[in-house]
Order: structure tokens, then C-alpha cells, then sequence
């Protein structure tokens, strides 16, 4: 049978079944944006033939990496507000509010040119105006699952004094709704199913419980899922008993949130009991395991959510804390810092990091019919990974094999050569054939500095 | 003036100072294997011509990083003994004890490739057979200082139950301690002083106490440090109470080894107590963030030790457990595990996990007056910094400067384009030019194929 690509000869992980999927000389058929075939070398070759073969000799092939939480509006912000309590507000919020939409919208896309970069091929982009980064998406032929970023705070809310109950604005709530439901029906499904919507609703602080059933019954009616931060930090914890009297996890389950529609993402401040109930109650959790560390200095209870049967993955966040959006980041510190929190090594192995970047996040984020492992069906999302590099070195396949922690304690995103998202080759030999990356930057870069100037003027002003 | 080099136009941390000694537009004037000068790019370009100019336009110049503990010996075993514990014993030894020397010298080559591909220039090396590895570094043009591990255990020592006392075999602690004495004969100070020596007692459990006071009488008359694991792990804790009734650093303040020549590696298992008294007899700390987490699920009291007053600085450790020999991960790590123990996001900032790879590691290593950072009259080891990769974006020098944040917390060793060690440039635009890197690295590959076939053969046996 004639396809139209094949990339032969690997070393594959497919990611199929309970653990990594390992076949040592495998090679994929892709037809269209699908996968045809995976297989052994000599099964796909006596199989099938394409107009385009990619040699893959002594190189790994993995699923596209899945980044479940990311925040590609922030990027510009990478690195203004480090080592610091109230991150948000005193930290990010002096920058943030002299950003301009069209600012964002440039940073955003240097964001997902590191992450495809590193591997990234499916990015769950939850912020504000996604009705304007959803182009990059189009633009850069990257995968994306994304969700406005609603809320009904004003956007001064960041000079409010730290601890103050934010005020609603219901008319804020009913824009930034109508942009999340527009993203269904201008984008939903588009460019052949790469893009596809989601409800965003960025907390149980953030809005009133009117507004969050309004959404909630958005996602009975389109059969979707609500991506949504949860007990993210003390802060949220503080609105919420301070407006409720309730923390977040009680208030969402006696509201009919914890279900399999929600996605909990960072659970920063769920007690065990807490984590429990959201787990057994088939809600997924999305764990950013660098931003946490670095903003809050803390570990939220994803071990424990594994634990009591949920099904988790992971997060890149932002980058303003993290700082970079590289899953290789993630999936080392995720199984680190879990190791450190029970104080045993034998825990969050390499391979339960692994599937959180992967077929857990497509789970979680309910596009496993589609992506997170290589499949017959499925779509060719697949990166190919150079493990000739020295953090590969050596590679043993007998009597042990050492390509999975090599790949997750090791290698640091720069090894991944070539990106094939639905089917289409986007990255070969770590250069972006569908943009040109240094305009991207250069351009992102002239929009920094003009916050920066705004910025300063600002401090300047309030320094008088 | 006429030099050999100059580096201008580039954004510099001299690491001179308290901070980081950041200079916006900066030039290095290089004299043969000295920096002559470093300031300004208008006053570097007034006073001096040179024969080669590198123009670091919207590039990052830092001092060369140094790893301050690293097994490179130990390359070749990388990811075969993970998630788990009794690590040394039960991962590690089925596979060392089939090393024969001339792989480890050429897994170690691929090491010392992995590290300055990622920034580092110094390799404080520790390992067994450094008389054949030594060659690697002169080869390969890196400055390294380095420590015969002296121990008197038999090679077979791993084979002993676990929690059994060690033997001691005084012949082999003879010839160890004239393998580490042999390297200040015919190494030190060798190739233009690129090379130094230094005493490498393995640790207070792995020789009598005569043995160890010969070393230390040896660092007396050498005028010389010791590079020491004190403290690693509960192993090792077990084996002084058995032997000595006393845990390790009672037992090293009793024999007068607590003082400014030790080097004190890990430090894991220290009370506050004890690592306060090590701190405060002016001993130095290495910590090693990635390999400790990977391998015992801890953090050491870095934070207390340098609350103390203490010295401290970071290593990588060795491949198989860590996975990687990259200051960048050291650096991220160090600072996000330590804000996760003290649950407080504002300590162990960005610049003191740089200054701990730096200047603070070249005091710690006794190197200070020569590398560390970037100063008239010291060495020539420089790393230059692509600042376009999306890592770095984007650079913002106001109203606050975002470059070291996103140094430590962002980038990941790539970004690293040319490294200058003693004033030669060893790697540009990311190749190394004094050695074949693919060639070094097939051999090694070949060389580990060939340890897991007698490993096979040895596990094979086992089961019968």
C-alpha cells in the first residue's frame, strides 16, 4: 500500500498499554494526517511504500509531547517577577496591566516555538483573548486544545491590597463567556481537527457560582470539559472562605462540579481528604510541577491523586514562573521533587513522568482517542529524537534498557529533531519550516520593550 | 594595545562583587591565556586591537561554569540503576564491576563533551584511574582539577550484603593513595596549569583512619585541599557507628579534619548540628541537587550550611543517577528543592544558584585567584550565550533586569554557542573543535555494548 510517509528504522515508544510500549526497530506509516501502521521495520517495509521515507536509524520515536496547562498569553513576561511571595500580584501584576492583546499575542507565539522545540505538539492554551493566539496556532500548525480564560474580575484587579475580596463584574463575566463560546464556533474542530475548544473557567474565585453554572451547563450541552484552576494557592482558598465560607474543593462538590468534566488543574492546597474526593470522582488533575516549586516553594499532592486512583498529568503553566514551557523540564521535576516529598527514590518513576506528558495528559485532557500514543487511527503526532546526543550516551537495550530514564532525567529538549503534527512535517533538523522563528522573536522582542517603557513610566509616576 | 582576543558588544556577569557584576555593552580583552581586561565595550575598543574579535552582539558572557563534583569515569553506566534504593549496591555494582579501565576513559570523554556543551569549563573530576582519564581533559583543551578516589575496599565490595562492615585491604589503599600522589608528580600544573590535583579521599568510611591521616598529612605538605564525600548517605553513617561507634563528622572533628582543606561532598545525612560545625571550621560544601534527589529522595542542608556562614558550592555528580552532567539543571534544581523544603518561594534566588557555580565553586575548590569569574589577570574561561533562543525571551534590562532568572530557571545548556578555556576556543557555535565528538562518542557507545554483554553473561550465570 502507498502512504504518504514513513519514518522507519527507530527505536519507538508507542506508549500503548500499561507502560512505555517499547519496540526496538519499528516504523510508523503515516496517511493523511493519520497513522496508518506501526510496526516492525521489516512488517511496515514489506507493507508499505511512500513518496516520503524519514530514516530513522539509531534515533527515538516518541508520541508528540501533550503540555495539558499552559499560558502562552504570559510569555512576555518570562523572568519580571522571581523569588518572591505574592507572585501574582506583586510580582506579575506591575507588568501585566500595560500589556496590549496584539503584546501578548506575540509572546505567545515564541512560547510555542520552544515548545515545539522541545518536543511539544499538543498545547492546552488557557488564557484571555485566545481568540487572537488561536492564529499562531493556525499559523505555526501546532496542535491545540484551548479555553478563554473566563473570569468576571476587573482587569485592575491586581491593585486591589493583597487578602482584599475581589469585586464581579458580571458584564466582564458575559464578554469573556461569549469569547469562549465563540472559540467553539469560529475554531471548534478547524483546520482539520487541530483546533479544537474548550470551557475555561479560570477559578471558583474568580467569578460568582451563577456564571460557573452557566458554564458548567455549557459543558453538559457541548459534551466538553472545564478546564479549570482549583485550590491553586492560599490565596484562592482566602476568597473563597472569605465569600463562602467554604473552601474551594467542598464549594465545587456541593455544586455538582466534581465530575468527569472537570479538569482540576495544581491542587496546590488540597488536603489529602480533598484530593481524594476530586480523584475518586473521575475529575482529571493537570500537576505543573516547575511553577509550583518556583511560586509557591511547595509540591502539590499529585502522588496522592495518582494514589487514590485519579488520573493525572502535566503542566508547563507559565512562563513568568517556571520559566521555560519545556515538558523535559516537567516530567524530571515531577518525579524529583515527588521523590523528595515521600523521601524515597522508588517513587514517580520514569515512566509514570513519561505517561504524564503523554497518554495520561490525552486522557485527562479527553483527546485519547486522538493522540498520546502511536496507534493504528490515530493521528500522526510523533517527535524524533537525536540519541546520538551525549544525554543519551550510552544506550543499553539489553540486560536493561535505559531510553526511558535517559529520556526523562536526562535529556533536555534540544535532543528532538524533527516534529510531525497531524500528519505534516513542522520541525526538521530543530529548524520550524511553517514560520520563520527569528522574525517571531525579533518582533516579540520590539513588544517587550514597549511594555517596558510603559512600565516604567508607570513606577516612575508612582515613585513621585 | 595589541591582544590576542577580543569579546565585545555582549551583555557580561562578571560574578565580581556581592551579586552578579552585571555590565550592559561590555568587551574582554584576552592576552594569551589571561584576561587583560574587562569593561566597558568603548573603553575595551579606545585601548585595544587584537587579531581575533568575537562579536557578541545581544549575547550573554558569564565566566566558564565550573561543576565542582563529577564522576566522568561513571558515564557509561548512565540510566541503569533508577527508582530505586540501595542505588550503589543493588543498581549500580552488577554493571561497575564489569568496567574495565579503558571504558571508563571513554564514557568519561562523552561526559566532559555533555559538559561543555552545557557551559562548564572546570571539572572538578573525582574518580578511579584519573591517571588515564587526566588524558581526556588534556586532549579535549578543559581545565579540570583533579582527585584520585583513594579508598582501601576491594573492587568486589558491592557483592557484600548490604549493611555488612566493609573490609579494609591496606595494599589496595597503597595503591590508590600512590595513584592520587602520582598525579601531583605528573600532572599538576601541567598543560599551561590547565590541570591541577588535589587529594581525593573517597570518604570517612571507605579506609582507616591511619590511611586518612596520611592524606591528610600529604594536604598539609602539598598545601592542598581534600575532595571528600562526608555524610552521603545512610550507608555510610551505618558503617562509622559500626566501625567507630561515631557518626562521620564527630568522628572527622575528632581526628582534626574539619578545618579549610576539607571539601565536604553531599553532607546528606548532617544534623543541623553537625553541618553548622562543618560550616563554621571554614570547610567547604559541594551539593549536588539532581543526584541526591534521584538517588535518595533528599535535600542536604545546602540552606543551613550557608545560613551558617558556610562556603558552598554545586556539582552533577555522576550520570547514572542524576542523569545528566549540566550546571543548568544543578542550578534549577538547587534553587526549586530548597524553596520547596523551607516551603518559601523568596529563598535560594537565581543569583545565588549562579554565584554557587561560579565564583562561590572556585572558592570552595581553592581556584578562586584564577577562575570563577571574569577579571583582569585571571584565566580566560568564558562562555558565550545565545540570547534569541526562546529561552531568553524576552530581555528586559528595565525597569528590573530579567537575564539571570531566566539563565538559572530557563535555559538549559544549549543556548551555550562558544566556550573559551585558558583563553583557546574549545567549542564554536556549539561544536567542539579540538576533538571528533561523534567519534568519541561511537567509541564509547561501542565500549558499553561491551560491558552489557558480560553483564548478561554474568546475570545469566546467576540464575542458573
Amino acid at each position: 500500500m502507498k502512504v504518504d510517509l514513513i519514518v522507519q528504522n527507530a527505536y519507538i515508544l508507542t506508549m500503548e498499554g500499561k507502560g512505555v510500549g517499547f519496540i526496538e526497530n519499528g516504523s510508523i506509516a503515516v496517511e493523511g494526517n493519520l497513522i496508518q501502521e506501526v510496526g516492525h521495520a521489516d512488517e511496515i517495509k514489506r507493507n508499505y511504500q511512500a513518496e516520503r521515507i524519514i530514516d530513522a536509524t539509531n534515533k527515538l520515536v516518541i508520541p508528540g509531547l501533550i503540555d495539558a496547562h499552559i499560558h502562552t498569553g504570559l510569555a512576555i513576561f518570562r523572568g519580571v517577577a522571581q523569588d518572591m511571595s505574592n507572585w501574582m500580584q506583586k510580582g506579575l501584576w506591575p507588568f501585566m496591566k500595560h500589556m496590549k492583546p496584539e503584546e501578548s499575542v506575540k509572546g505567545s507565539m515564541v512560547n510555542i516555538i520552544e515548545g515545539i522545540k522541545a518536543g511539544t505538539t499538543t498545547f492546552c492554551d488557557f488564557d484571555g483573548r485566545m481568540d487572537l493566539i488561536v492564529n499562531n496556532y493556525k499559523k505555526i500548525g501546532a496542535r491545540a486544545r484551548l479555553a478563554e480564560l473566563v473570569n468576571e474580575i476587573p482587569d485592575n484587579v491586581g491593585d486591589l491590597p493583597v487578602g482584599e475580596l475581589y469585586p464581579f463584574n458580571p458584564s466582564i463575566g458575559n464578554t469573556k463567556l461569549k469569547r469562549n463560546l465563540e472559540l467553539f464556533e469560529k475554531h471548534h474542530e478547524s483546520e482539520n481537527g487541530r483546533i479544537t475548544a474548550i470551557l475555561g473557567p479560570h477559578g471558583p474565585d474568580m467569578m460568582s457560582l451563577e456564571l460557573l453554572n452557566e458554564i458548567k451547563e455549557y459543558g453538559e450541552k457541548f459534551d466538553t470539559k472545564l478546564h479549570m484552576h482549583v485550590a491553586q494557592g492560599d490565596r484562592e482558598i482566602d476568597q473563597m472562605n472569605k465569600r463562602y465560607g467554604k473552601r474551594s474543593i467542598d464549594f465545587l462538590e456541593e455544586h455538582g462540579f466534581l465530575n468527569e468534566r472537570l479538569i482540576a488543574v495544581h491542587l496546590t492546597e488540597a488536603t489529602n481528604e480533598e484530593t481524594e474526593k476530586v480523584a475518586k470522582s473521575g475529575a482529571g488533575m493537570i500537576y505543573c510541577s516547575g511553577s509550583i516549586g518556583i511560586i509557591d516553594g511547595l509540591v502539590p499532592p499529585v502522588y496522592h491523586f495518582l494514589q487514590s486512583g485519579g488520573v493525572a498529568c502535566l503542566g508547563s503553566d507559565q512562563a513568568p514562573g517556571n520559566n521555560c514551557n519545556n515538558m523535559f523540564n516537567e516530567m524530571k521535576f515531577a518525579a524529583i521533587l515527588n521523590k523528595v516529598k515521600l523521601a524515597d527514590p522508588r517513587v514517580f518513576n520514569a515512566t509514570i513522568a513519561l505517561r504524564m506528558a503523554t497518554i495520561e495528559a490525552a486522557k485527562v485532557m479527553g483527546i485519547d482517542h486522538e493522540v498520546g500514543s502511536i496507534r493504528k487511527g490515530k493521528k500522526a503526532d510523533l517527535v524524533i529524537i537525536n540519541l546520538q546526543d551525549p544525554s543519551f550516551f550510552p544506550l543499553y537495550t539489553k540486560p536493561i534498557r535505559n531510553i526511558v530514564p535517559n529520556l526523562v532525567y536526562s535529556a533536555r529538549g534540544h535532543e528532538v529533531e524533527t516534529s510531525i503534527i497531524d500528519g505534516q512535517v513542522i520541525m526538521e533538523n530543530r529548524k520550524i519550516l511553517t514560520i520563520d522563528e527569528t522574525a517571531a522573536i525579533t518582533e516579540a522582542q520590539k513588544a517587550a520593550e514597549q511594555i517596558a517603557v510603559r512600565v516604567e513610566k508607570d513606577i516612575l509616576q508612582n515613585l513621585k
